[in-house]
């Protein structure tokens, strides 16, 4: 595999002198096929997109990282908008009377809050945890702001970082702080209140396929498997590079639940009073976990265009030649016009480069030397398949733009296919258990709608449900496990 | 003063009938001249910009306070990347040990730091403080990642919020928890570290004049008001309507203190080890107290437009009648093209929208009804002057950008009008007093330098050292205090 990468690549003249060195760096990540957890780990790391730090569980994001954030960040912050959402900030403390005022949610979140006891030298009188998620603070400020009818819908958003005590912590996936987005509304009915997780859903969904160039199963969550103190959970979930399913995204309906614990009532144009009912939705720095594990490969990570802090990188060939750094430097300018695009002029050799740059996952490399001046032309390659272009000068722009969008296409339909060639269906026990060992992934199987079958299920082979898909098929008329008449088909699947 | 204000705003038929009922809107805030401080509160409330919360010290900042907020990061943001700085996110938390590594640094902020002992139900083996500012943590993470000269500079900035145990509290002032950004740089040289920690103060303060309309002194502070484990720190120092002054944002040079209380070494061109030199800088949504102080006034806030979530507010007349929303609307679509612009649509009356869009700082209030509509034109209303222009139709895009970009001139203008004209010199310590009373303000003076007259200044005049200004004057050969020989010519202000 590492060899066959080796060979694709192409190399001018002063390139294949440092194939060594190269070979060098590419070898320092594991391989995916190998140890896909270890390959995770190199390719983080490798990428320069987080570093350790002295603290249990946290991880400092490099600037690369933190751009690849910020590029979520802006088109998802854009979609919020549209969508008539406006963006607020609460405080990160909760004081403990306050998260104890919804009986579930206190439950779920409890055992994994830090707490802050003291101020300066001072003992607090009253313990604050630092938000899990802010629930209960939108809900006390709900409550002071909302009187009318005239005051509905709210449709608030917040990103800020929160903090839950985890065990086992993994870069992105899980970590005892993370980066995240959480929006929460308050709606006069039911209805709306259902039609904004859905819809808060589908803008998930599609910000997913279109920015990230991850397809995701859209459905709800069990009893089991949904948010404390919700009525329902919607979840979209991806499946990774080695068969197992990411949760990325969910949407809650809490109904009249938390208005209830937190008396939030408006009067309605009848002159009643009235219990609001909310949403919660929310998305993380998780998502870059996703597109490592979705589209890396043995070279490193591979980056949807869209997200790409740098799209174009442009590689000088013989650089130290006459003119070469200023021609580089001329398509730099001419590309950065309508991308993110910077020229390599360090020292380093153009092989080294062409290395860095692939473990960086950036898109497209251009490569111009004196030949390719002499010739008004240029080299293009793609990042995921490697396809090496050449390119006239004078057609530079049309043909970057492009490769880009073909690649962010391509990267969709590849994740799209792996997908479903590695969800299979059981109707029985023998067939599940048989199935994912031999296509990791999603097994579709019809479910009673009891948690002990959920529970029996994950007992035996390691999956757990992922959700009960909005498009539903009838595989069979009873329960894969209890054999009890099925309520559901479900997605399940061994997560992170 | 309030009765001027209602005569100079320009009704139509419709809008002088509830005359009576924008009165009690506009009668609801304090006025300046008779309790700035309350009127800062109830303009701060009554705009909408934040919420109280039950957290102590703590605040909700509102979807039009954080749109500000959103509006001033990224435009300083654009200025740190030009820069070529980068974004990064380090944890929320910092171990004891980590924090007590600088010893100056842990004695400034140790008796305001928030502790987390428990996470979850277990006691933490060693107490974490939430970041009052993260130096400790960015020296951690510098330690790992520099060797060699090649690694240098580092330039990295984060966005985030920080805890500072404050015992009173005040909206965007001073309050527990704060917004802010904090840049931390390291570099191979003293030299270097010195440029940069002036580039920034530069970089702040041509924020301040060109966005947010605020004119700063810029300057050193003095031994006793610098950042704790700095060398030296630099300020930009804005004056607020009552005279009293604020410091807006700070650069400090912490020569290789840090470096050298975490290591952090690099390997130079000649093969030495040697210390880095490390900078940070920060400002905070402290600005927006800033904008507010500064520019408004007994209708509420004004606002540059630079930092205007709306720039224009379109205020249909009559709008039951034939076609007026229509061209409400239609106006808006032309103006949206360059500017963020909305239609009040709402069944409340002109006369109560003026109001509060006028309370909200809106910078310019276009009036559309159907005898416009016969003229072929339309009424806009700047918020600062309160001049009505009355403009044909064929001309509203550039009327609009004219007015918008006079108004953040004039805006400016205003307000360094205002500063010099609060700012006063004293060679006697009578002078001193008396100077400060009649004209509150910024008071120049010279100084010894040492930190007893420093102190006994400020116990006698109440006005503490705002900076060392980089353009000094030498207005007596004495210092005011001790008649020693002067060192330097200091600013000096009351100050928030």
């Amino acid at each position: 595999m590492l060899e066959n990468i080796l060979i694709k690549t192409t190399y001018n003249k002063e390139g294949a002198s440092i194939m060594a060195k190269e070979k060098q760096f590419v070898e320092a990540i594991t391989s995916m096929d190998q140890d896909f957890s270890q390959w995770y780990t190199d390719v983080v790391k490798k990428a320069e997109l987080i570093d350790y730090s002295s603290v249990k569980g946290c991880m400092v994001i490099k600037p690369y990282g933190y751009a690849i954030w910020e590029l979520i960040q802006k088109q998802l912050d854009k979609r919020f908008k549209d969508t008539d959402h406006e963006n607020v900030y609460m405080p990160m403390f909760i004081p403990e009377s306050l998260l104890q005022k919804e009986k579930d949610h206190v439950e779920g979140f409890a055992p994994e809050v830090a707490w802050v006891t003291h101020g300066g030298s001072e003992k607090l009188a009253e313990r604050l945890c630092i938000r899990p998620t802010s629930e209960t603070l939108f809900c006390e400020h709900y409550a002071n702001i909302i009187q009318s009818y005239r005051d509905l819908p709210k449709l608030y958003n917040q990103w800020c970082s929160v903090v839950r005590w985890e065990k086992t912590t993994r870069p992105f996936l899980r970590s005892s702080e993370f980066l995240w987005q959480e929006g929460h509304t308050a709606h006069a009915t039911a209805d709306e209140a259902q039609a904004e997780t859905i819809k808060m859903l589908d803008v998930y969904a599609e910000f997913c396929a279109n920015v990230l160039a991850i397809p995701m199963v859209k459905g709800r969550k069990t009893e089991k498997e949904k948010f404390a103190g919700a009525k329902a959970t919607y979840t979209i979930e991806a499946l990774m590079h080695d068969g197992k399913a990411l949760q990325s995204g969910t949407t809650h309906n809490f109904g009249d639940g938390f208005a209830k614990a937190f008396d939030i009532q408006y009067t309605d144009t009848d002159n009643t009073l009235k219990y609001v009912h909310q949403t919660s939705w929310g998305m993380s720095t998780r998502l870059i976990g996703a597109v490592i594990m979705v589209h890396g490969d043995d070279s490193g990570l591979v980056l949807p265009p869209a997200i790409a802090p740098i799209e174009v990188m442009i590689i000088p060939i013989m650089q130290k030649k006459e003119g070469v750094l200023e021609k580089a430097e001329e398509l730099r300018k001419r590309l950065a016009i309508s991308h993110r695009v910077k020229v390599d002029t360090s020292d380093k050799s153009p092989g080294w480069k062409f290395s860095e740059y692939e473990m960086k996952g950036v898109p497209v490399r251009v490569e111009i030397g004196p030949k390719d001046m002499e010739k008004n032309q240029c080299v293009l390659v793609r990042r995921d398949t490697r396809e090496k272009l050449i390119v006239s000068l004078d057609e530079l722009e049309v043909s970057v733009e492009n490769l880009l969008s073909q690649m962010q296409q391509d990267l969709l339909d590849k994740a799209t296919k792996h997908r479903d060639a590695h969800t299979t269906t059981a109707v029985t026990m023998e067939d599940f258990a048989s199935q994912l060992k031999a296509t990791p992934g999603f097994v579709k199987a019809m479910w009673c709608g009891e948690t002990a079958c959920e529970e029996a299920i994950k007992e035996v082979t390691g999956a757990s449900s992922r959700c009960m898909p909005f498009e539903q098929e009838e595989l069979a008329e009873t329960c894969i496990c209890c054999n009890k008449p099925a309520k559901e088909m479900v997605y399940w699947g061994k997560a992170y």
